[in-house]
């Protein structure tokens, strides 16, 4: 503990907090900022249109000079994927266990800017230097393996940083979280932990990955006569070896299908972190030289995603792959709060084509439960305690289960994005904020789609629009063409053609009214039309399309 | 059992199948049809801008004078939803028990369409003559009072219709589900059993009612110094009435909030089925006359619905109830699937606020888990199972656990919407199918909103719109104003006027295309500004808006 400076370290979540996904923190001591992990998050409902949120860096930019690097703690999309982005501002170099790298090389690759970004491979256990800063990498387990904790060593004190993290003592691949140097960290005394919040509601501990692996024994030995479809999440590596075991184990071969499954199980397989016995895997298009009971199907869509494969054969609409009656279709997820209702309609389109759906026991989670919370405040005893990646229920849950494993109350803070937290031995408050916010990504527009244009997307939704052309004639002002009505969204026109009418009767009147009053400012007339029309259409439907008045002059 | 006419009687469900609501199965043999319950859906997320969805009952109305009536088994939106819709197209005598009717009363004078409506109340026990069927209410339990099977004896034999059901064997109000007229029916004879597959998936009992009434006396007891707040269905009377009896012994007074809530305890207390002892009810302006440990709030919205009273209190937009810390909030429900984030929601905004939010054994289903099931098979030995009331995967595994109660597999229908089911002794078979869809309403507008304004709706959600408008002369063709580009929901047009001039250059190009070309068609100038400008924005944006050509002449 490095109690000769009374300087505090600033910890700047830039996002993360609030809402899962979009992991992105800073850690600045004077001339040096470190970065931690770089995700993205995928759009709330509201948000109509936008494919993905990023991060706003701004505060990075701003300070791009002090910048030293980008550490990941492992290669899951909330932590990895607003990294092409995010490179395009501010290039960082970037340091990451191998996986974790081969992961973000993919993205970086199909972003174009691979080249120009430098790259470093750490190991479990290895120190790094970014300016004042020392960084240890430690091994953990998580839902995608080479998963990493990090001890930041800074002038202030330490922080351990969790990253995403479960304990598993019997991983399917490498070894277990090592717990004994988060004891040795604790023994040297750690300034303040942040450590995973995602399961802090769950008592007990998350079962381990091996359990799976038992049940999709059971399931193949159960189900030697059918074809067995089984969709998981592509990055979970562990997961595909389990089931690429049991195929093995009952001759079966692999198929894997969805793109993000392709992607992962090639990078995995090249470095080594899975293990694909010869003649396992066939391609898709020789799944018909062999009978169904000797096929296994790994897919993508476990979360009912609309394009995604499983999706894509439960609806009759993909070309390669369809469900037969007596086929095994095993879940191996839980859905993600959001996408239940898709999950749903899958396994009944599934069903109803004869399949037999499996969506228990063949899933565990990677993130901890509240004791294996508890165990890691036991080993790293943290003066201060900031729980990390929740929602606020989860950060307001961990916070209650830091005091009671007896870290005083006004040690623990529940941090907001953009929150500027400065921590020494003496100091632990909130000092000031920075500019932190989603950006919102649609299409190749990187945030030029703010809330007007989603309030506008929302409001054509729900009730579509009317648009209304008229010509005036520039002398007169008089009305020489239209008014044309044109809807979309609205209404099905023909047979609403009385409505129509009555629509443009009530556009004459508003324009005869602005004439005869002498109003000739566009956007006066524009309101009345839009007024007269909205009343008409309220009264009519109780609807309010968008209204459009278009003005021409000629 | 009917063994002397050969002649089956017919089964046709027109909603309710596929997808949970919308509950409404006409019976029919000969001259005669009885409807059992009218209920409305809720619309999926892809009706976007659809208030609910009914039934298309144009089947009925083509056998208009062969219906004798609309019995109905219990008060949720669900089954009697669509009641004033369908009453305006086919005026049918309704049956229910008396609190199903006060609630069907309230709904048909909303529609101002009660004075048109027969209605005849019906107890538990007593049997009701229609056409040439026979109906009896036997008493069940459900998350509302008052809910009734029905016994339909037709010519073909006894059709057994549980309804909505679980067993609760110590009920809030009233009786036990009567187990022992199930039996007798079983004795004399059962044709067919159509029950409640909700909870199918669910190994073991449901939990009593009175449950629940524990665990709000437990967290009474540990909250003296807090405000309580308590969300629940607003339909579910025991509940509210186990609130009001936990407020009683603590000296509490209860404020009521929430429309639908208001309605459903001034029906329910008005007819004798909720017991609120004097003063206890205060109004809601009240309420800062008493200290908060003093108050308790039942309020809707425990779905997270969007204008739902707790969500505007827990967004601070509601004019009389502020979050305080200290508040404790009881979420008496779990989420409907597909709710989930809007509770977390809504659960995130609570807390921050500093309310400490409850929501574990706070709630039990009204449904039967699959041992009830069991049960209600081992009463009724039906020879037929026609599983109702869930999705395709709660109708298959219904129809499995009947094949386990020992009915033959070719004895036991999994129907869909519209299917007509010819049911005897001798025959049991889909013989036909009738219109029965589900019919979106929108405002005023009933079906007026079909498939081509949901897409154009989709569209205008994902990428917006953009509107070129271009005036021609008459004579010649030439353009001789705009074109004007008018684009919402695309990008925020201020930012993007380099993009706004390049579409205007487009569409100049393509009206000269044509015009030296001789192109003078509309539809065809239409078409390559569309064409064109879809070109230009998806190399540009990588999004496709709906383009929207007009073209004025004077």
């Amino acid at each position: 503990m490095n109690k000769n400076t009374n300087k505090p370290v600033k910890i700047i979540p830039l996002g993360g907090l609030e809402q899962i996904g979009m992991n992105i923190t800073a850690i600045e001591y004077e001339d040096s900022i470190i970065v931690i992990d770089c995700g993205l998050s995928f759009p709330e409902d509201e948000m109509l249109g936008i494919d993905l949120v990023i991060p706003d860096v701004t505060y990075l930019k701003d300070n791009a000079d002090k910048v030293k690097g980008l550490v990941v703690t492992h290669g899951h999309e909330d932590h990895i994927g607003a990294i092409p982005y995010v490179e395009n501002e501010i290039n960082m170099p970037i340091y990451a266990t191998k996986l974790t790298m081969g992961l973000i090389e993919h993205k970086l690759r199909e972003h174009n800017n691979l080249n120009n970004t430098k790259r470093k491979i750490v190991k479990h256990g290895q120190i790094i230097n970014l300016g004042c800063f020392r960084i240890e990498f430690i091994r953990t387990n998580h839902s995608i393996v080479d998963a990493a904790a990090l001890a930041i060593y800074t002038p202030a004190g330490i922080i351990v940083h969790t990253g995403d993290f479960k304990v598993d003592y019997t991983p399917v691949f490498g070894e277990v979280i090592d717990l004994p140097r988060f004891g040795e960290l604790g023994k040297k005394g750690v300034l303040a932990l942040m450590a995973d919040s995602t399961n802090v509601e769950r008592p007990g501990y998350t079962q381990s990955e091996k359990t799976v692996g038992k049940t999709f024994d059971n399931l193949f030995a159960e189900n030697k006569e059918h074809r067995i479809i089984i969709a998981t999440f592509a990055s979970n590596v562990d997961r595909v070896q389990q089931i690429i075991n049991s195929a093995y184990k009952y001759g079966r071969k692999v198929v894997v299908e969805g793109r993000s499954m392709v992607n992962v199980i090639q990078t995995a397989s090249e470095l080594g972190y899975i293990n694909i016995p010869d003649k396992t895997l066939i391609e898709i298009e020789r799944i018909n030289s062999y009978p169904d009971e000797q096929i296994v199907l790994i897919t993508t869509g476990s979360q009912g995603e609309n394009m995604a494969a499983l999706s894509r054969i439960a609806a009759s609409i993909h070309s390669k792959i369809t469900i037969k009656p007596g086929d095994l279709v095993i879940f191996s997820s839980n859905p993600i709060p959001g996408n239940e209702k898709a999950v749903f309609k899958v396994i009944n389109e599934l069903e109803l084509k004869g399949a037999h759906v499996v969506f228990q026991d063949t899933h565990v989670s990677g993130h901890a439960c509240q004791e294996e919370l508890k165990l890691m405040y036991a080993l790293t005893k943290p003066k201060y305690a900031i729980p990390v990646h929740g929602e606020y229920r989860h950060l307001k849950r961990h916070a209650e289960l830091a005091v009671e494993m007896g870290i005083p109350k006004e040690n623990v803070k529940i941090m907001s994005t953009g929150d500027v937290l400065e921590v020494s031995e003496d100091v632990f408050e909130v000092t000031g904020r920075v500019q932190a916010q989603g950006i919102m990504v649609d299409g190749l527009g990187v945030g030029d789609v703010g809330n007007i244009v989603l309030r506008d997307r929302q409001q054509l939704s729900q009730n579509g629009l009317l648009i209304v052309v008229v010509t005036l004639e520039k002398e007169s002002g008089q009305l020489i063409a239209g008014p044309d009505i044109v809807s979309r969204g609205f209404v099905y026109v023909r047979e609403s053609e009385n409505l129509m009418e009555e629509c443009k009767d009530v556009v004459y009147d508003a324009m005869e009214e602005c004439f005869y009053n002498g109003v000739n400012d566009w956007s006066k007339i524009k309101t009345t039309i839009k007024d007269a029309l909205s009343d008409l259409l309220w009264k009519r439907t109780k609807r309010s399309p968008m209204i459009l008045p278009i003005i021409t002059e000629v």
